[in-house]
């Protein structure tokens, strides 16, 4: 792995080449040229080898570049050395979904404390998780060292919690909720709304599946 | 609502307008000029005007634009007119979460069939929802006149899987496996990967959250 940091463009491509390269991986393909990266991943064949050249590929003439050993270095940047512990906030039907599931694919990963308003859920356990009373955010986050968590809450409430996990030191956030979080400069928010997506999709699909 | 088809590209934005302007509404404002619009959506103003005369919207000088208005036409192409049943295929750690989860911020979408090879679930009933062996796929698709489908199958399986979708009629895949699935034009994927977005989402952290 290059002692340099790589840069923060290239950085956020990441996803996009991993995506890929593990679907070729899946393919029991053991190479990929740039010319068909390029294609799949829409960014420009310049770029890409510019890209891997941060990653320590510098690929070869005539052979392309190894899905193997890249995979190898996305998934030593991507996956986490130790055990990365990250909260969620808002124990719905979305929140209570995610706890269950727990992003499984990466052992690496956990939920490690949740937190709802509701009397019935405070100090009580679900799918291995502990979930306590919202008045606890601070104190449990803090004791806990945990600076990334999943918001779950209702749209209402997004902001508002936003705002204390920012003071409890959090700098990352995975916003469930359709509303836009305003957040200072230095933490990070990565916006997933489920529903809108598939609803998105029903919308294209009437509308523009008779087309290419 | 403009008789004329949404160009493409514009329906392509349509979520990313639909989004902010929730968050507009859920912090109480009213209006939003072209130049607000233009920054928080990252699209220029011309291109944002001219989108938002394909949704009836002109705008007003000094004014900006109308945040109820515009909401209630994304709502009304987006929302669905009568209940859209969608299939689910792959009941495990995520595909139950999902069954649990059930879009139920929209009350016109849910998941009407699950499917799982798992013998212990054929023919039973998760979250209220039937879980019907593979076997039944194309059969039940064709029955309940589902054309769409959301993808929580392990990454092994997820282009073979697709295959016997495509074959049945679907249009649209919903795809949660980090596999970059191969279909047919007239076929849209949304590709949505729960552990690889919080794995970036700590990966930034980590590196730049000193940044700016």
């Amino acid at each position: 792995m290059p002692s340099n940091k790589i840069p923060r463009a290239t950085a956020r491509r990441l996803p996009i080449y991993y995506r890929y390269l593990t679907a070729l991986k899946n393919n029991k393909k053991e190479r990929v040229s740039s010319t068909e990266l390029s294609q799949a991943v829409q960014v420009d064949s310049a770029t890409i080898r510019r890209d891997f050249s941060y990653f320590g590929e510098l690929g070869k003439r005539g052979y392309g570049y190894d899905v193997e050993s890249l995979l190898k270095f996305f998934m030593s940047i991507l996956h986490q050395d130790s055990l990365v512990s990250v909260a969620l906030v808002g124990v719905g039907s979305l929140g209570s979904a995610l706890l269950n599931f727990n992003f499984r694919q990466d052992a690496n990963l956990r939920i490690g404390a949740a937190f709802d308003s509701k009397p019935e859920y405070a100090n009580t356990v679900m799918s291995g998780i502990p979930i306590y009373p919202s008045e606890e955010l601070e104190k449990q986050l803090k004791e806990q060292q945990i600076n990334i968590a999943i918001l779950t809450v209702q749209g209402e409430h997004a902001q508002e919690v936003t705002d204390r996990l920012v003071d409890a030191g959090v700098k990352g956030i995975m916003n469930f909720t359709p509303v836009r979080l305003s957040v200072p400069e230095g933490v990070q928010v990565q916006n997933i709304d489920l529903t809108n997506e598939l609803q998105t999709l029903i919308y294209f699909i009437k509308n523009y599946s008779d087309e290419d």
